[in-house]
């Protein structure tokens, strides 16, 4: 293989792939970044077995040659030096020449590496997925989606479904489900795709869709989803990405959600976060993060929590609608914050069953709902 | 105690006392500040015995009241909590109330604070120094003469002098003096400081210089230094910063600069920095960090590194002048790259005496002069 190649175009493409590289794998070529050139261009490739990015750079642009290949073949390059030097290269154009035993020649400017390459028939080879379910959505709705949900995800392995987040698609309505059986997070949106495209339990690690959330670009570009049979892939641009589905079977977690309370409130979303995060300063002292939300007797709600060693705070609130019970409840306002963040309305709902029951969180849609469970305390 | 304060001028009196709060202390009256109130505003303290802050908020400003004193007194409040607090208060006033055994009430808008005060007659009493040794320098100049030689001071325990820099005047030329015993930085500037004032083996420990570096405003004010017995204090407007001196004896450098060369090379800073930025790269790989400079026959140099494992890398690199024998260095290039962060001019110049020599860095002024060990390799 002998090319020379835009730097920026390069650095780009490794950029992408490098987030599929895993850190400490104990097999060398995944260790590296496969390099494979093509009638049409020049494809990179990384994969941890769980991830694999593909990013392919074209020959040329509307406007300028980005590759010239002077000889077709194809290497593995160690990642971690490779993905750094790129970035770092002096020249705009950089040559790549493999010779023997995958020794690699990479110049740019008055800089010359040599480069100790692995033999890319070692490399896995990517599976070829089935595309007869095939779905777009705007980049940005579904990084929204993600970020509504993936912060619920468990981070105890001994659960690995739950390491996971839920997707299904029925009726048009493309859903996304994350539970810790602390608390729930759930997201969806109305698509117009035809009603035949449906599945469900297609569960995707958490820490996968957070690497996905970094590569989709922030202008509203359309991202092809295919679900096939136990893997997922992304296609963005000139971008692939590929995942497999955790085994298992996700809980069912429709029983779960209230659909009447006893008491509802509407709340000004900033002013309940500030209090939260103000309370939970004390609450954290404790180990167990809780802070507390009682209705007032004049009409309002007040926000507390409470440290032995360190004193209490006390925080009254006004809301624009109060209905129903008196009630006292007690929660890990770390899991509220982290619900507060996400939300994206000026106010939300808050819906309560009684003290020992689960809170529900929503904003001024139906398209977000958010469960926490309650701390139980004696008092 | 009674006042109401305004929090902006709270926060940021905490926020400077805060940086002398120890982490991890036994002693439960240094994990706290200290509030005070005198017929002139309120004073905030906190110390760790090693350094100790403190910032003065007058009652007013030309233009509006700040503090308001309703009964005076003091007390210590819980750092932690408090320094986080106070940044989050939801209203410009606050209220401070200490009552019965040092509880505390701090109320602000419609939050209400009860915290667990200590006996301000437990906070140490900071030292009350001679002021026959005052001199003042600009801040922006003392933070630049820190930064040029806070990196080379050791981090390692065993040589306590070592962890920090050496201060002298003499002869109104106020001098930085850091080693590890691997490289060494110096940077010294002419005053205008009367003959009489002079001192020497001044040692102030590495991590104090670097918080006394983040509180020193970037505005062009002037410091007020006062070199007492034992102790440094640094005004620096409503804030002191006392620090204790670190005992023992500073070695002397002076003799291992070396002050003749048999190769002088004049080199652009940058693309030398870069050049050793990317064959750093390669060379962390392996544990030693080596970096080659070797002049070549056309009258430049090469700046080289290797693993075993990865390949190698070459680079050309032209240099504006070159004097002197063809010579070939090794280098921790970690360390040079460290000096050439902190040279502040276009070009610099290298001078060496072997291979086995120091390597002397210097920008195209006197003012400092860093010096590297070079690693001697067997080829």
């Amino acid at each position: 293989m002998k090319l020379t190649i835009s730097r920026n175009e390069l650095n780009e493409a490794v950029q992408h792939v490098a987030k599929a590289v895993s850190a400490r794998t104990t097999i060398p070529i995944l260790s590296g970044i496969k390099i494979e050139t093509s009638a049409q261009g020049v494809t990179l490739t990384a994969s941890d077995t769980d991830i694999s990015i593909q990013s392919f750079i074209p020959l040329e642009t509307a406007d300028k040659t980005i590759v010239t290949i002077h000889r077709s073949g194809s290497v593995v390059l160690p990642a971690k030096f490779f993905v750094e030097i790129v970035r770092k290269l002096p020249n705009e154009e950089v040559h790549l020449e493999v010779g023997e035993r995958f020794q690699t020649q990479i110049t740019s400017g008055a800089i010359d590496i040599q480069l100790v390459g692995l033999d890319p028939e070692e490399f896995p080879v990517l599976p070829v997925l089935e595309e007869d379910q095939v779905f777009s959505i705007p980049g940005d709705l579904l990084k929204s989606m993600i970020r509504q949900t993936v912060f619920a995800v468990t981070t105890n392995e001994s659960t690995p479904i739950l390491t996971g987040v839920l997707w299904s698609l029925q009726d048009g309505v493309f859903k996304f489900v994350a539970t810790d059986r602390h608390r729930l997070a759930t997201c969806k949106i109305q698509t117009d795709v035809p009603e035949q495209l449906r599945f469900s339990n297609v569960v995707i690690s958490g820490k996968t869709l957070n690497e996905l959330s970094k590569i989709i670009p922030d202008q509203n570009t359309l991202v092809d989803i295919v679900v096939a049979d136990n893997q997922v892939l992304f296609k963005l641009g000139n971008v692939l990405f590929f995942t497999r589905m955790l085994d298992g079977t996700f809980p069912d977690t429709t029983k779960i959600i209230p659909t009447s309370f006893r008491t509802e409130l509407i709340l000004n979303t900033k002013a309940l976060s500030d209090a939260i995060d103000r309370a939970y300063l004390l609450s954290r002292e404790e180990k167990t993060n809780i802070v507390r939300l009682s209705t007032t007797e004049s009409g309002g709600v007040e926000i507390s929590s409470s440290s032995s060693e360190l004193g209490r705070v006390q925080e009254q609130l006004s809301v624009s609608e109060l209905r129903g019970d008196p009630l006292r409840i007690a929660f890990n306002s770390k899991y509220m914050l982290d619900v507060l963040k996400v939300v994206d309305s000026e106010k939300l709902f808050i819906g309560l069953t009684g003290a020992m029951s689960p809170i529900i969180i929503k904003p001024d849609h139906d398209n977000s709902l958010h469960l926490i469970l309650p701390y139980r305390t004696t008092n």
